[in-house]
């Protein structure tokens, strides 16, 4: 038996797995079922206890690409595997959130909203599209397609990763000494990344200073991977141009945040690639049929790095 | 002799076109020379009178792609050939403007920015790329790339021209009688047609009430295309959710304009689409050699369709 554990989407979800899995059990939550039954789950922030209930689970899905939140769970078994999901129609939209942010700093669209509210008719000497360096911090199902899209329009992309990676028209580099230099030749700095005890808290103080003067910020990785405070500070010393920030040390953002009211940073609530019904069900049937007949489904945690 | 008026980019031309155009006597405004020896001209906003002191004129070259200012002249002579730039890498810059107000209208960030500024995290429905009608007005040398690029993007493209015109992945309509059903099927407009008879005051109150409810307007191609009025008004009724101007009736943009300052819309200087002076004059000289072998020019200007 499959159990759905996602009140929000469920509705959508259920039909679209029945549909794909015509041969499986279908329970959703709150459905009252033989626990011992339920031999995988399909979730998203189950509540507290939900793994000792089903105690014979085989495998479950996670309905997103960050699996953190479900890693970091006392009740998760250590062996159990974790299947999370690996674009699913999460990349383009990425790619387009990103863009956007791109698109602000290279047109300097910033500037001119300023201007407007000053009535300002002033034309500012034009930047192309292959004078801006965008590095993309994250080089996995979403990060890759975010590199290699921005590449295609023409900017010079950067990306870095943990282990070497090659993608086209992409200068690609890995581990943690290449970090610092890419930072300094970076104008727009986008970061895809897990969040792992390897990259929280990585753009701290000392790493947002290594951008040149005027760079911009999109973070739509996770929020612990930022020093928030450090980057208010950049941005007010006008050292860093601007932000654009879907995710948060904690979320959702709390009203009184500074970032909130700040002029140099777009804040929106965690939608930069958000799990689609149609391509996520498709995608978990096919992983929970691999399972089922012992072959590797993709997007397979790696319990030890954490992602 | 060819002479080139454009005090504020001659300084980078005129060595790109001594380069481009080494056995051409080039001659620089405000130098004094024999004007009866001067047989072409590269000109932007050249002064009053200026085509009858050189009355020896063979051709004269638009430092862009739009020549509207130009033909309306008096001391123009019928007959001079007349040719503008066609792309010279403004038809990237176009795409990227146009996909910066796509991209806002799809994921929502006006919508983000409102509720920023009410310090509200509120998630909205997402909308895809494919779910996004986009029509451009205009399908020549700027408007093709703008279309194409964002049909390779996902997005659902129609485009419009006077002509019919075939493009890969666009639905291409042509003439008046096609532009009302366009419309009415239009989730974003985007303009990029020249200044005609034709086409002045096209975008009227009759033909922007047809847009569906919740439309945005982008307009990158002249500004007597538009009702500034008639805009003004469906964007304070709510009918029409954004627009991003760069071209306006009369331009610069008074200061006391309410475009300005209204909140639905944002106003850039006239920089969608920049003219490179490396591609400029790349592209000037080889029209002038091809002038001077014989052949046809790109981008000769038809003087009957004033385009
Ligand atoms: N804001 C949103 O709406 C949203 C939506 C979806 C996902 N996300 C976030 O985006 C993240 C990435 O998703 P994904 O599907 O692309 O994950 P993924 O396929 O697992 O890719 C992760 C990438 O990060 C790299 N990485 C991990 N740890 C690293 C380290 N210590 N140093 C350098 N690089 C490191 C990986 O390197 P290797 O290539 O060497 O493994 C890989 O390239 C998710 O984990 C989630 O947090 C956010
Ligand atoms: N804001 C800026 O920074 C900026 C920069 C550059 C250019 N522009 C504007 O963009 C315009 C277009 O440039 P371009 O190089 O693409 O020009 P183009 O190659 O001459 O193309 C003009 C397009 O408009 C169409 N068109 C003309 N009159 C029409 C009518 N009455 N009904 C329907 N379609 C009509 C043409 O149809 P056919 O294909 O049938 O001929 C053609 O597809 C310029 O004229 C200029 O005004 C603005």
């Amino acid at each position: 038996m499959l159990y759905l554990y996602a009140p929000q989407d469920a509705e959508q979800l259920a039909p679209l797995l029945r549909q794909a899995l015509p041969n499986i059990d279908l329970a959703v939550w709150p459905q009252q079922v033989d626990d011992t039954a339920v031999r995988y789950a399909v979730v998203w922030n189950p509540p507290e206890g939900f793994f000792t209930r089903f105690s014979r689970l085989e495998a479950v899905f996670a309905l997103g690409a960050g699996v953190d939140r479900l890693l970091a769970r006392a009740d998760l078994p250590a062996t159990l595997p974790v299947i999370r999901l690996t674009d699913a129609g999460m990349a383009q939209q990425m790619a387009e959130y990103a863009l956007y942010g791109v698109l602000r700093y290279q047109r300097q669209f910033d500037v001119y909203q300023r201007q407007q509210a000053e009535r300002r008719w002033q034309p500012q000497p034009p930047r192309l599209a292959h004078e801006i360096r965008v590095s993309v911090l994250g080089l996995g199902a979403i990060g890759a397609v975010v590199a290699t899209t921005l590449a295609g329009l023409g900017y010079t992309v950067s990306g870095w990763s943990r282990s070497p990676r090659e993608l086209p028209g992409v200068a690609c580099r890995h581990g943690s000494a290449a970090l610092d230099t890419l930072l300094a030749e970076t104008d727009v700095l986008v970061g895809v990344l897990p969040s792992t005890p390897e990259t929280r808290g990585l753009l701290d103080r000392d790493r947002l200073v290594r951008l040149p003067h005027g760079a911009a910020l999109i973070n739509a990785g996770r929020g612990d991977q930022l020093d928030q405070a450090a980057l208010l500070d950049l941005l007010d010393a006008g050292q860093l141009r601007f932000a654009q920030l879907d995710v948060f040390a904690s979320e959702p953002l709390a009203a009184e945040h500074p970032l909130w009211v700040h002029p140099s940073v777009t804040v929106t609530p965690h939608i930069a690639a958000i799990t689609l019904p149609g391509p996520a069900a498709q995608q978990i049937a096919a992983n929970l049929r691999a399972l089922r007949s012992g072959t590797a489904p993709e997007g397979l945690v790696d319990r030890r790095r954490t992602y």
